[in-house]
């Protein structure tokens, strides 16, 4: 397999990847065969791990800082939603024989914009080429005070559920990418498809709600079938009041022109990458001073009840027909 | 994209990987969003990563164990040359279409044993669908005593140069899978394609070289093109004594058949993940003593010299045409 368009490996690491190392130490200018990191005592390594796919995760002609941005802050959103602060990445990248230098350049601004960001450093990876289509995985790795990470289990009878921010806008801006809003305004669109292609990982809020929040995880496959996961593993179940979940100004304006889409972007859609936590009722007050520190909106939807599974009721009580909710990645 | 030959991803994780992962507790059964990994006190975690495309980096026919144990080896070995013991992985399969149960479960099977064997855990992953090939990707995760990990560079002029095991079976290996090598003797054809399929990681000399070995990698681009490496990040040169490269019985039979293999398959083949590193002249003594304990030959082949650059030298002191050396991924 010959990628053409792209110089040779060691000059793609020289010269695009290397400077994202430059400032980790333990990765040694990747010039070694593995990478060192230092977990300070009294903390535990977080890793997670996600691949995306050319065609499949993203759109072929989506900007390649975009790419990069979102495959980087899924990632971070994952560490976010244990609680840990991340430390650095390493990525692998299948290059299909139509990525071009000018493409790779790109790709590597918006991992340098990220990295500034979010104060992490490329720490190793593997490049190889792929007649298929362009392949990106990334591991994540991030610290955490040992006992003090976030879980999906721990949601107990009682609890709140809690989201940040707004739900539904990466569904929408999917929607929007793919051109199916379009009479909604320009500017909407605008802010709808940016949160489908930069989520913004709430690597503070994860943070702050060590030793709140008894349950917690990263909206990626959407309200639903996210709340089903922390149901099942901490073995209870949620009622979700649909009215009170949040909506952006922009979510709202699309569900005006077409009140259908509100189960499947809202319930059932996925890729907000805001965090779905549960709280004991008494830390309910404590609520407002949380938001106003981690500076993003946090809002009770639901809470945790006996038994199994995920409902969501009108302001009647009527459970909603949610479907089997929820992407499932094939 | 549905591959429509396997079930669905949270079935496939909980009937062929959640096993994999039962052992290691900081997993979490691989239903939270990231994994937990300690790391001893005075100790440095060591993060490696390594790809393999179907078509590209092996067979499509290759059988999915071999595929399971060379994915995981290669990068089990790039632990070793950094003196690292392995803890656990991360692994990111992109399934094509045409992967069904049973390779799936095959697949499995072979990091099962490989971690059996290695006294390593799956971590944590992702698994995506791909209209190309089938895409692996594998995080290796392990650790190092501060300070004692390592590296490539470190060579001075004076230092020996010695390799592990022996050299080119893994390039003559690919060959005899190609049937490119049909008059050597089955026996023999089988040892080569073993080698090819299912490398060693040096692990227990890995890290028995620290503190003994002044530069260390682990061989996969090929002999000459690996000690480049060393050379340029150590800062010297390197002459290395073509005679003197170790042979397996099965290596000697076929360069007896072709002897214009030598240069391709010894010193520029790749994949042999044998360790090559140096030592001060005042180590060699040890030398003996340290393939005792590691259970495997060690092989001074040369030496390091002031300068740059690697050169092979015949036993009249000639030097070979070696090339370019190595193989590039692209």
């Amino acid at each position: 397999v010959s990628a053409s368009r792209l110089p040779g490996e060691f000059q793609i690491i020289a010269r695009y990847f290397a400077p994202l190392a430059a400032k980790a130490p333990g990765a040694l200018g990747l010039t070694d065969d593995a990478a060192l990191l230092d977990v300070p005592a009294g903390c535990r390594l977080v890793v997670t791990t996600d691949a995306m796919v050319s065609g499949v995760h993203f759109l072929p002609d989506d900007p390649a800082d975009a790419v990069a941005a979102k495959l980087l802050r899924v990632n971070l959103s994952d560490l976010a939603a244990m609680g840990a602060e991340p430390v650095g990445y390493t990525l692998v990248v299948a290059f299909s024989p139509e990525i071009d230098e000018p493409w790779l350049a790109a790709f590597a601004r918006g991992l340098a914009a990220d990295q500034e960001r979010f104060g992490i450093f490329l720490l190793g990876g593997d490049t190889v080429a792929t007649p298929g289509p362009l392949t990106l995985s990334l591991t994540a790795m991030g610290t955490v005070p040992e006992g003090r990470e976030l879980r999906r289990r721990g949601a107990r009878p009682g609890d709140l559920v809690c989201v940040s921010g707004t739900i539904g806008d990466g569904a929408l801006g999917l929607k929007v990418l793919r051109r199916q809003l379009p009479n909604l305004p320009a500017h909407l669109r605008e802010f709808l498809a940016g949160r489908y292609r930069y989520p913004t990982p709430r690597l503070g809020l994860g943070a702050r709600l060590r030793g709140v929040a008894s349950a917690a995880m990263d909206i990626s496959d959407g309200l639903i079938a996210d709340l089903a996961h922390i149901c099942e593993t901490s073995e209870v179940a949620a009622v979700i009041e649909a009215e009170k979940v949040p909506l952006s100004e922009a979510a709202r304006a699309a569900l005006a022109l077409d009140a259908s889409l509100f189960v499947p972007a809202v319930l059932a859609g996925g890729d907000d990458y805001e965090l779905l936590f549960t709280v004991s009722a008494g830390a309910a007050d404590g609520l407002e001073k949380l938001a106003a520190a981690a500076g993003l909106p946090l809002t009770v939807i639901g809470r945790i009840e006996a038994g199994r599974g995920v409902t969501a009721v009108d302001r009647n009580g009527t459970a909603l027909d949610t479907g089997a909710g929820g992407y499932r990645h094939f």
